[in-house]
């Protein structure tokens, strides 16, 4: 990619793992940076896991200076009590970048499938086997860190078509 | 308060605003610091937000040098959205102290009630007062100043029993 690339760091939000992808976008081009996840310890408090989450978000900013950032809008019906967990690891998810002064753009669950697979309903192997298309030379160590790829993959495709509107 | 005398930071975390009140606390006795709360921009984007959140703690926490920090396990029954952004708000309660180094405790919001009210099912202004009755010098410009305050004294009380009992 060329003087014109920017980099865009895609994230998918969870306590115990929340995946990060980081994608270069030029015009219709997208290719592969760097991908993977930050864990956060089981046992430890949920404030000590959050500063984990935090850490290595601040971490991944440092390493791959994205220019923006895309977090997906991931919905739980399971209950209350995993919605407002969830709920945690995400407002880390956006704060990081957002302390870095970055512009964050949020993406719901559905537009990223739908971005990248083509329908909004695609389960979670049809999403990995096409970040693999779009993105040859990635390889995802886990579900999250290629859904992470999705999200930035999307905000490459979004901010575009944005751009060409004159929205951006 | 004497020279053994702890600072307690309660914390009553919301999107839209969030609520803190330091308190002292020594043996069974509690004294009335500071408290009010924070507020982020409704315009603003869900990162902006946040990060307002996290400077207004951060100031709370760098002018009032608490010892131990507080946080409600405030509990949404509405909808799973309105969870969501509760859990935003509350990741950010609990990150802010802990980066900072400080223990940070969660009490129930029935726990809360009990402590101060004595029963589990108190409304707000049955809180309020309360408040005001353990705290005479305390005027708090909100509910969610006051709720955070009955959070510090919560922990306050409980890190005594806890102590008595050896366990702490």
């Amino acid at each position: 990619m060329g003087f014109h690339a920017i980099r865009i760091l895609g994230i998918d939000p969870g306590l115990r793992r929340t995946g990060w992808g980081v994608i270069a976008s030029e015009g219709t081009r997208v290719g592969f940076v760097a991908c993977g996840h930050v864990r956060s310890s089981d046992g430890a408090s949920l404030a000590s896991r959050l500063c984990e989450l935090h850490r290595g978000l601040e971490g991944v900013i440092a390493s791959w200076q994205p220019d923006e950032v895309a977090v997906e809008e991931t919905f739980v019906n399971k209950d209350a009590q995993s919605t407002l967990k969830l709920g945690h690891a995400r407002g880390v998810a956006l704060l990081v970048p957002g302390l870095a002064g970055l512009a964050v753009a949020e993406y719901a669950a559905n537009l990223v499938k739908k971005t990248v697979v083509g329908v909004g309903h695609a389960d979670k192997r049809q999403v990995e086997a096409m970040v693999r298309v779009l993105l040859p030379k990635a390889s995802p160590d886990s579900a999250d860190a290629a859904d992470a790829l999705a999200v930035a993959i999307t905000h490459a495709q979004h901010r575009q078509a944005a751009r060409r509107l004159g929205l951006a």
